[in-house]
């Protein structure tokens, strides 16, 4: 399907942005955030971007296969951080302090993806799949806290499963505040983070 | 303005609650949490409750001033928390630590409405005036992180305020996952935390 062709400003007078999939992405991430999946039409997202709905189902099927491309860009990194080198070899204490650096790497590049991933409910097919690929990271973080904690180098006053939910609670907590530009780089942030997580858990 | 008497048990049999402020207050922060404040009708919080439109009319005088409410079971106890003894005397780090311990379990006691707290936008007056309180809360627990730091007693390569929402952000993560009854008593997790975070932190 074609699009009619459009005028080259909007109505601001700003240019209008050349879409590809990623700009569409990104304007869907935000809309669906603010929204809620179901409170969002193709009329809202017609309006955020500025394409017209034939223009955007020149790009994707549906609604739903939005919200699927949107989330996979927060779960595909995540979970291959899981498989990372220096996530996989080594004292498990030390695989979960690159597991966190990573993740607040991920997150602050894809903010507005994982913020819509920590904001699914599960009322879809693709927000129930993102739940679960959710479950899955996080059984793979409590397995890696529960090996630290077996070598020694984690408390073990508190169970693995919780300890896992408190350290991305941290992590996760960024999508409420942090604004890269505005904040600190990335970088620093991932260090500093991953160095506090990792002094509150160790033994 | 008075309800008509209602049947004594809902559509599924079981009986009605008798309702005070309290349960409809409780009713409401899960369904604006739920729906967003703006997608949430009077009549979804009649269907939510059991109870007619008129009957919520005899409690409040409408939506905003439910909303205001239920904002404020969870603000007036966080905000007290900043006065409390053992957080006003003493050197800076332990202060700390009673308030993360007090406000672990304000969270747990009082969930929904801290869920909501933590969900609010900002498009009404009521919704500016909670965030309002929020930063008012923020701004008091950098200064209490700032002074921790004078005294030696907090690291000073995070700047105060990125400690100190990082420190919220453990807190605040609980209303994801933590469902009292089901995981640890709110005493434990309080005491679990505010030593994980603490810890995290110190020099």
């Amino acid at each position: 399907m074609t699009s009619a062709p459009r005028s080259r400003t909007l109505p601001s007078g700003k240019p209008r942005p050349r879409y590809d999939q990623d700009s569409l992405l990104a304007v869907a991430a935000e809309v669906f955030t603010e929204r809620g999946y179901d409170g969002t039409s193709m009329e809202h997202l017609s309006r955020a971007s500025g394409l017209s709905k034939s223009s955007i189902y020149h790009h994707v099927e549906g609604k739903e296969q939005l919200l699927r491309l949107a989330l996979e860009r927060a779960l595909d990194p995540l979970l291959e951080s899981l498989d990372a080198d220096d996530v996989t070899t080594g004292r498990a204490v030390e695989r979960l302090h690159h597991l966190v650096r990573r993740d607040v790497q991920i997150l602050a590049d894809r903010l507005p993806y994982v913020t819509l991933l920590l904001r699914v409910h599960g009322n879809t097919e693709t927000e129930r799949w993102a739940l679960d690929q959710r479950r899955r990271f996080d059984r793979r973080v409590a397995q890696l806290v529960q090996e630290a904690i077996d070598e020694g180098d984690v408390r073990s006053d508190v169970d693995a499963r919780t300890t896992a939910r408190l350290m991305f609670g941290v992590v996760n907590s960024l999508v409420e505040w942090y604004r890269p530009g505005r904040d600190i780089s990335p970088t620093a942030l991932a260090e500093q983070i991953a160095s506090m997580v990792l002094d509150g858990i160790r033994t």
